[in-house]
């Protein structure tokens, strides 16, 4: 699979009424750690909180034109659901979205303030799909995934394609792994718009699914995934690893303790709101900064949407003790 | 007491470079809720994480130039500390910091960060002010006050400044009061380059010493306060309470609760790092906006500097589960 220029001008154009052009941010603190130039990527600033509204407007917009449909679902515990919500709403369409009863209030609320429906349903990937399934024979609603999907892909090559746009030259762009749509977007990007960058993704190596994959050269489902980065634990999709070996894409991964570590730092320096999975790229700038010393990196800080409950609860019993 | 124009351009020369000059955010979740166009002037991202650092660079180079000083003092359990250490740094001068043994890890850290000897002593305004002068006296340290002081006030002026000189036609600017520092600094600012633009001053209910300052017309120190805004429990400062009543500054005032409300709003919507005390302008804003309807108004979010060990700690829980 490839993405020319023209086309991902094209997919740009089409979602540019859903999106917001994220800014780039610099800080001192970390070109020093590193000794090189970092640029940093906010999407935890984009609409909805992360780049998936990128995927979901793309796949949205082009299934709405093509057939005129008007009801979306998606089974989603975080920022799918969000996403799709807000994209269906602005095509004046409506989105069912599967949640799980352990999802975090803050998310819950966020889908329904986008306009989405949300079924409730026990917190197992089996009873998600199944829930899907029925939710899709009652209603007709069409299924969007959240990453296995070439309009997806298409999508989310956005991100990248607008930091590529921006600045000029980068040495390498560090995104996410999970199911592989950030990643896998971004590489087609590079190859189409500026190819002597090296994009590389980045992986907990307590769910190291794609960088199994990659080892073995087949995909590897990822089992009992072990991780804060609560975006990443799903496994690789097939579109993304097809994308990967196409391009022999770099995984590279990190533990739980380098991820808290780096996900304090930027809370502490940049002053930003980051979700965890977020701070996995971050952690592979300052555990592996020799290879980024002296170079240009972009990095893609995918969302903001955490749940801080524990520290507002904190607070808050502190003002009534 | 009044700043001239050419006078707050100077302090700006001054500090210049020192200090950045933070960005502007909109958002527009917070233009709906008030129905008014806010301009966020975001001090959270300055250096050393607050505003402070513009009060604490312009005292130490106004004594710097005047008498060689080297060395500077000041006792501080958060964003002084840290500013006059790195201000001090700056002029190749040296800062000794007192800090409480109750302050938190990460605010003694970014004082010896940025350079800054810290001086522990016992968690009370008594014990500080004693060991500040027993500083002072063995090693001859100048002590630079937090608020209470005319280089102090003129520091603080310059981010007002940079806001109305940025963006035109300010209705309100809304900063809040502790010692008053930033409020006086922004009424003078106002006053000299924008004089239709009214700042309003905003305060935690639970430490409303400015308020009832303003209403009785003379000061009245702040006896056991009582909010999350650790910033603002201070008493206002002499010099701060001679500016507000000349200048017949109104105070509003929120609660806990409020304040907590704000502050959730902001890290959830806005995805950025503040601190309690930065809520309560936010929080004012929210509870008073028949007020702010209709018009323009710059909120200072004055600083960054929280300790988030709480939720730190909880992720830190999970990943040794």
């Amino acid at each position: 699979m490839n993405l020319s220029k023209s086309e991902i001008e094209r997919v740009r154009r089409r979602i540019a009424p859903n999106i917001r052009n994220t800014p780039l941010l610099t800080c001192l603190y970390f070109d020093e750690m590193v000794g090189g130039d970092i640029i940093f990527k906010c999407e935890n600033f984009q609409k909805t909180g992360s780049f998936k509204i990128r995927g979901a407007s793309n796949a949205v917009s082009k299934l709405q034109q093509s057939a005129n449909n008007a009801l979306f679902t998606a089974h989603s515990s975080g920022n799918h659901g969000q996403a799709l919500a807000a994209a269906a709403r602005r095509v004046n369409a409506e989105a069912i979205i599967v949640m799980p009863q352990n999802a975090p209030r803050v998310k819950v609320e966020a889908v329904k303030h986008y306009g989405g429906q949300v079924v409730m349903c026990k917190a197992n990937l089996e009873e998600r799909e199944k829930t899907c399934k029925t939710v899709m024979k009652e209603t007709g609603a069409v299924f969007i995934p959240p990453y296995d999907s070439i309009d997806i892909i298409e999508g989310q090559s956005t991100c990248a394609a607008e930091l590529l746009q921006e600045e000029k030259n980068f040495d390498y762009i560090l995104t996410p792994v999970g199911g592989g749509g950030l990643l896998s977007g971004s590489v087609l990007a590079a190859k189409a718009l500026h190819p002597s960058t090296t994009v590389i993704g980045c992986e907990p190596a307590g769910a190291d699914d794609a960088y199994q994959s990659m080892k073995m050269k087949k995909r590897i489902p990822q089992k009992s995934p072990k991780t804060v980065a609560d975006g990443l634990r799903t496994s690789l999709g097939k579109h993304n690893f097809r994308v990967l070996i196409e391009n022999n894409t770099q995984i590279l991964t990190v533990s739980e303790t380098e991820i808290l570590d780096a996900l304090r730092q930027v809370y502490e320096r940049m002053k930003i709101v980051i979700e965890p999975s977020c701070a996995v790229p971050v952690a592979v700038l300052l555990k592996y900064k020799e290879l980024f010393a002296g170079k240009k990196t972009g990095v893609i800080l995918s969302g903001g949407n955490v749940d801080l409950q524990v520290f507002f609860n904190d607070l808050d019993k502190k003002i009534t003790a």
